[in-house]
């Protein structure tokens, strides 16, 4: 039984972890019969968004406690966890992954990844594991491993996938229920909510992408 | 294409609806190619709860805002949503149900439910149409039904069974991966995070019970 390692970034699209991803990503890796290792870091969110109205709201949250809700308490410090204790990592997407674990929202091909995100990602790859990423999150994996020229998928969105290309990275287009794999770097990655529409595409893409991730956690 | 509506209470299980039951909720709901409704009341929650400590936060938040991240914005203030906008209405489980949606969680077999919600829920009923309920939601559907006798299930728990036979309910043991149904009224429930343990579990009974729903929504 492989221990797979979700890393989350919040809880909500527009500051945190994509909640439907986190959640679609928990249920194929309970059906592929994985042990789940959801974790997140210890920092205030860049902010807080009001979901209803997507303005800023005046008030703090702190990103591991709020990722501690879509994983039911069940949950690490990320910089607690090293690559020793997992098989392989999977990133859900939403703007968290972008503004949290990154400054990728903000900075583009210029951004830069939390120190720990970094540490953990380079680890993994270094010692042959796999890491799956979704929807925004390829971004944050090309960031941190732009000397080794990653292949990643966000879909099709061309400035996404330019801002990817100018960080190092290799981008491929891909629709939605399916993946791509970086087999050399064992990468895999699925668009999800950067194409949509709605959540049962985006569970087809995801499904695969985590039965890849186990495939190559035994490879 | 039947409309669905998805009751939400909050966002994660400690003081909102329980993430999982919700996503599980829209994924079999969309797979089964049905418009969704997602809504909930314009109130504050009764409380936050830090989910990595379960400890009570010194803040407020909204319900409906906080509902707004499951839904990805796309949702409604409950207090103007009536009955014959939708087919059916599904209500996942989470404290939220059973402390925003009604006070069942400090008052028992007492309990008061939310007046928008219970009047939703009696609108409902008399038109006859179908209403799911999961986890501890079929506790505040029987308090806003307990006129008419509804049978349901919250799994196996004795003491919450016998507060829902308190109410004027009829309690039916039931696994994680079934559900029961109330033909007369309409009634489909099924335990849930009730009973556990694990998200693959929780996700078939959530998946008959949605289906069950639909079907309902066509006699």
């Amino acid at each position: 039984m492989p221990r797979i390692g979700v890393l989350l970034s919040g809880c909500g699209v527009y500051d945190g972890t994509e909640i439907h991803e986190a959640v679609l990503t928990l249920l194929a890796l309970d059906r592929a019969g994985a042990e789940i290792v959801c974790m997140a870091p210890d920092m205030e969110q860049y902010h807080v968004i009001n979901h209803l109205t997507q303005e800023v709201m005046n008030e703090t949250r702190n990103v591991l406690v709020e990722s501690a809700r879509i994983a039911r308490g069940n949950i690490k410090n990320l910089g607690e966890v090293s690559a020793d204790e997992i098989d392989g990592l999977i990133i859900p997407g939403g703007f968290g992954a972008a503004k949290n674990l990154s400054d990728f929202a903000f900075r583009g091909p210029d951004a830069t990844v939390h120190p720990e995100v970094k540490r953990l990602i380079r680890e993994l790859v270094e010692a042959g594991k796999p890491i799956g990423a979704i929807c925004i999150a390829p971004a944050v994996v090309t960031a941190a491993l732009s000397d080794i020229r990653p292949e990643v998928t966000i879909g099709f969105d061309e400035a996404t996938a330019s801002a990817i290309e100018k960080m190092g990275g290799v981008h491929h287009n891909c629709p939605v229920h399916d993946f791509h794999v970086d087999e050399k770097h064992k990468i895999v990655t699925t668009p999800a909510y950067m194409l949509g529409p709605s959540i049962k595409d985006v569970a087809m893409g995801i499904e695969k992408l985590v039965n890849k991730v186990i495939e190559l956690c035994q490879s």
